[in-house]
């Protein structure tokens, strides 16, 4: 066992888990006060219900021996056999501990469902939710996974895709999934109308700042070894994001006149999104390119929704879906060492692709199922009164007399708790 | 010297320091507005504080050489001797810095207080309250660290106590702590009968965030190794975490009919408490077993506090004492390589039961003491006013026309400086 | 290649990266509402800017071949020649690779013109910010750092200037930049007069704690390997800081009769300055010394602005730069091992006195060319109208309804994009 290896990825894994509540509160600054607890809520139960899914099957299905290229076997079930002692080779050839290899990609398998939460903003039942995050995780997430990174078709196309992080697994995966929701559960009240601004921006910045953080984890850790590639990873992941950030605020100051505090958030999310698969495999131009790109196309697709008329509330359509296959395809021309070419791209195409294809499809079918079922869309009423009261009995905030406080007796708004519908 | 176990155990330590603010916003954003930041203060001038206490003292009454089973001796006042060449040997039999070790346990020491500090919300003086902490960590915290880790007496019983993380030194520790602490101190005014609602549950979420973070750094750092035992405690802090958020929500739907924000995070922190003595000796279905279990029943225990009618604010006792309590008798049974059994319970019932013992006791005359001599209660016109104003001459917000920010006129409320009783 | 040593410096450059966003946050909460994205944006672009810069050409003025003791030459532009396999020397004459290193060092360059933007809040035009920060590193910060790091005429000095992780290169060059600055862009309107309070202290904890945690990366990781020097540095930091904290708040209990958050973290900040430079070379006691030291002459320090009439917004010269000159003329006397002596004290104080010279004249220069061609203050109506709306056509918070947010129909303020003068 490598010491130094192990340590790494124990670290990296910490680092990965911090990104989900990152991403809770990313999304969370960007609606309006009475649906924000909601949001925080969407990412962060996933942390509940995907721990357990994955060491209960999610492992073995994703990393288990192949079945037919498209899924794990059933033989790690519940971890079955696997103690502190057994190890496993990483990407250096050195050797790790199972346990850490399975806590490192049980965080992304927690992190992807909540990633489509963003779309989905302030109308949807939150059990409903629960259901969804579960169902999603097995029936998409651990499959893809295994294609990707468990041995699976993707795997053994020649040559094998390029996905050090992500792309596919996770960025392409919760973008196209987002979307696939989104036609099911439809536009939310007001949807073009109001304004719905964001409602803490600063809020906001601390998301991203954790999401940024974490993905050194998700991103350097991938290679499971602390060598070289980690840290061509590291490097380029930093010069990527920076990159994109300069490329949606320009991209935004040319055409909307002003730099956003929320542009440059959400550009360097999409440039992290981007050099998710590729930052393993090209130099520091490529990565600055495949950053600078992504922040300024996915600062133009976020628009779509408005003239393609679907309701992708936070944008994980316009940043994941898009910045996942930029950062996809263009890897295929970009990779270093030999790797890149029109061969290449074509097995990344297939890759973005076959995702995209099954993910929409067993999507839709999914939320449909529970839209039918159980019910996804939440009431008209509570969508307007907001899910922090109806769903969660509670507020975000309670100021009373903020400017000052000096009051002790601001009387408290109270909780309406008797109409909950979780 | 082992660089691996190094590197791991000086990030570890970054990760256990991040708690303590973590915790501070934790308990910072459940209290009401006007002694939000005299919250966050008692947690973090813990950091002050037992930093230099630590260094000067508490390392060599916790780990210097053993005095009866029941403190260090002095040899290692002031680190006396160490520099950064002086080695011990961490759990995996391998040798890491006196220096790294000496700093990982601090942050121990710095955030057991803190977390006794959730108990006491709204109304104790904080300067009383910087007397109480060190005194209480060179009293109770020292001994008992030593009790547990140092060689003292529990680690002596046969077989040793199961700690592996501080479910009786950390945890049980603060829990009883407080509550000795609540019934010298009293109830808050308005105990039962105002709602006191959580003033800002974005910023519950972005503590509890915090938490789980730095508790990687705290439950798989306290093997002083990056190997497979580590491995398998991060791994299991993961999933009883979850398995407890999981446990509180599904307990807070069925009796209260909703499923909210502060239960998803108190579940969490009931699981990471539960895990801290067990994870390193259980399987993922006993960690699983292990946080549903302190899920449930904490969320359960907090209301006993309005039964019994002790305020234990933010739910220290229900939370800390009752999640170390359950972790660290479960794993006497749980406990896997032959460990468990009922002789282990016994050793594990006398470690939780004799900490609660002197503690309690101790805690309790100290509190006294310090209510008789300098006062720890706020006086009630500082409680209504609320302790920031009179503690901190400072107010947590002020939004003046948050809603837009538009005006540069808005009259800002003037702090009034001239009643300060810190 | 030290498997160990490179994934601590890789954990490190991460912990160094949210230092940045984590100084954002700090500043932001110091700051009145109209203005906190301004805040926010103007350290958060840094990660863009010279991300970008620092792998086109600023690792290569820094740590490339010297020219005659000034600056690095041109050989490592666009880190031209490295690859995952180019290793390099670390402190402990181990090897990592060099993108390690240039990760590490990048995010040095990031934080550096960051820290100066709380000097000059609320009043400058961001476009110009960009275009300042963006020359300021590539004619202070890049031949700055390699006069320390880089085997520049500092380091040929003898006895060479000890600056273990950046008083010089960093603080005191930060420090005294800001003050060139705010003396070429003027006063706010109602220095003196308005109270101008934190609008959220808070968030200024948030930001604390962000930078505390993420310091360990910054001063420990400067080691750049993990060893008992690390492992020192690591512990020293936390000593001096929580010394600091207590030395700050001790002043102003003394002087203003109370604690106050703002305080703690104010001193938390300069303890972290004051041993950046010397927490490699002492011992805990010269640790705990620097850190009172810090915190009792800062929070004197920060009260000269009124006296002397230069508005250094938020104390960037009362912390930085007299915090950096404390750690670093301190560090003369107080090194271990043979090291310290009056010998060293002088090649401290030239180190420390060059650095002022030179960056105080370079800093004034840019800043008024800037000021006398694009502009670098923002009008008198935008600076009374708040940046965030003029600059980011943004608002920090929209609330609407907050002590509640009952309301589904709570009409939110527009933007009033029209204006925008970024």
């Amino acid at each position: 066992m490598n010491v130094g290896d192990t340590g790494f990825v124990l670290i990296s894994a910490a680092l990965v888990m911090v990104m989900t509540p990152g991403l809770a509160l990313f999304y969370g600054g960007m609606v309006r006060t009475k649906s924000t607890l909601n949001m925080l809520m969407m990412s962060f139960v996933s942390l509940g219900i995907v721990s357990v899914l994955w060491v209960l099957y999610g492992h073995s299905l994703a990393f288990s021996g192949d079945v037919g290229g498209f899924v794990g076997n059933l033989d790690l079930i519940g971890l079955k056999g696997v103690t502190g002692d057994t190890l496993m080779e990483n990407f250096a050839g050195r050797k790790i501990p199972v346990f850490a290899f399975s806590l490192f990609q049980m965080l992304f398998a927690v992190i992807t469902p909540a990633l489509m939460s963003g779309a989905l903003a302030d109308r949807v039942k939150f059990g409903s939710w629960m259901v969804f995050v579960g169902l999603w995780v097995t029936v998409v997430y651990f499959p893809v996974a295994h294609w990707v990174w468990g041995g699976g078709w993707l795997a053994k196309l020649d040559p094998a895709i390029i996905d050090f992080a992500g792309g596919t697994a996770v960025h392409i995966n919760a973008g196209i999934g987002a979307l696939a929701a989104v036609l099911v559960v439809g536009k939310r009240v007001g949807f073009k109308r109001d304004p719905m601004r964001p409602h803490n921006l600063t809020m906001v910045l601390i998301g991203t700042a954790l999401l940024w953080f974490g993905w050194f984890g998700f991103n350097a850790g991938s290679e499971l070894a602390a060598d070289g590639t980690a840290a061509g990873m590291a490097l380029n992941t930093q010069v990527a994001t920076g990159a994109a950030m300069l490329g949606w605020l320009a991209y935004e100051r040319i055409r909307h006149g002003a730099f956003t505090t929320l542009g440059a958030c959400s550009g360097a999310v999409a440039g992290l999104v981007a050099i998710t698969p590729s930052g393993g495999n090209v130099n520091v131009f490529g990565a600055m390119l495949i950053g600078v790109v992504a922040g300024a196309v996915c600062s133009w697709a976020v628009s779509l929704k408005f003239k393609l008329g679907y309701d992708d509330s936070l944008d994980v359509v316009g940043v994941h879906l898009v910045g996942g296959v930029i950062g996809t395809l263009l890897v295929g021309f970009l990779a270093i060492n030999g790797a890149g070419g029109f061969k290449q791209f074509v097995s990344q195409a297939i890759g973005a692709f076959s995702v995209m294809g099954y993910t929409f499809v067993v999507t839709f079918i999914l939320a449909w199922v529970i839209q039918k079922t159980i019910g996804f869309r939440a009431s008209e009423d509570d969508e307007v009164t907001g899910l922090d009261q109806t769903s969660h009995a509670e507020t975000a905030y309670d100021f009373g007399g903020a400017g000052g406080g000096l009051s002790g007796a601001v009387p408290s708004a109270t909780v309406a708790s008797k109409k909950v519908d979780a």
